[in-house]
This record gives structure tokens, sequence and C-alpha cells, in this order.
């Protein structure tokens, strides 16, 4: 996983969970320093689609896109955050 | 919500999320600081078993106990640790 290149991939991220990686809105999670293997883990849940409730619409529409190597970097680049 | 009543109810949390709220086992989230709104929303999706995939089935069984109380205490602890 590279964080360079999930730093180079979140542009989009940053709308909703800022540019440091803290929620622009409180209903959004703060990303930084969080366990990498974790966001790999929710982010896959929400490309599989088995994430529902909550906002996890607009999260299902943003992981549709994902390779699994942008969900590893994106989750090397927010964990990398502190 | 109450802080302190959630950190007398947050003791079976502490055992995956870390008694600080940094989780033990990097496939569970680090709670600590998290956005309070997105706590409760988190945990209301659990208990309506609307999460799946990755850990969600052991965060179901926790959450299915929890009153909508018991959920903005804990939120309003985990959100106040730094």
């Amino acid at each position: 996983a590279d964080a360079e290149q999930g730093k180079a991939k979140s542009a989009i991220c940053a709308t909703c969970h800022g540019a440091a990686g803290i929620a622009t809105v409180p209903v959004y999670p703060n990303l930084a320093g969080q366990q990498e293997a974790y966001l790999v883990s929710s982010l896959k849940a929400y490309k599989n689609k088995e994430r529902n409730g909550g906002m996890a619409a607009v999260m299902q529409a943003q992981a549709a896109g994902l390779s699994d190597e942008d969900i590893a970097d994106l989750a090397a680049y927010y964990a990398s955050l502190k």
C-alpha cells in the first residue's frame, strides 16, 4: 500500500472527511490516524454494499469505483495522518 | 448525552476498542476523538443490523443491547477522548 498514492487519490474524500482527515460535518467520521486494516475492511464493506444505514449510500457510491489497490493506498494514507 | 455515564458503560467496549479508545487489534477502529454524531449513526446502524461485512457481526451483538441513551452516552464519552 502506498500512502503517497493514497494522498493523490484522496481529493474527493477530503470533501467530507476534511483535508487533514478530520471530518467537515459531524455525521462523517474522522479518518486521521484510524487503524489501516479497519479502513480497508470498511471501504470493502461499502464497496460490497454490505454497509447500509446512516450515510452509507453516499459511501457506497464513492467506494464502488475503487480498486483494491486504491483502497489499500487510501487506507495507508489516512492511517498515516496524526 | 452524558460522557461520564458513557465511560461507566464502556468497559466491554474497551476489550476491542482499547481503554483509551485506541483499538487493541488493527481491524477494529479507534474511537478516541471520533465525531459524536458519527458514533451515534454507526451504533444505530449496527443495532438495526444495517451494517454487515467485516467485523459487523460482533458489533451487531454488542449494539443490540444498547438503548438510545446508552448510545448517546457512549458516543459522548469516546468523542471526548483525545
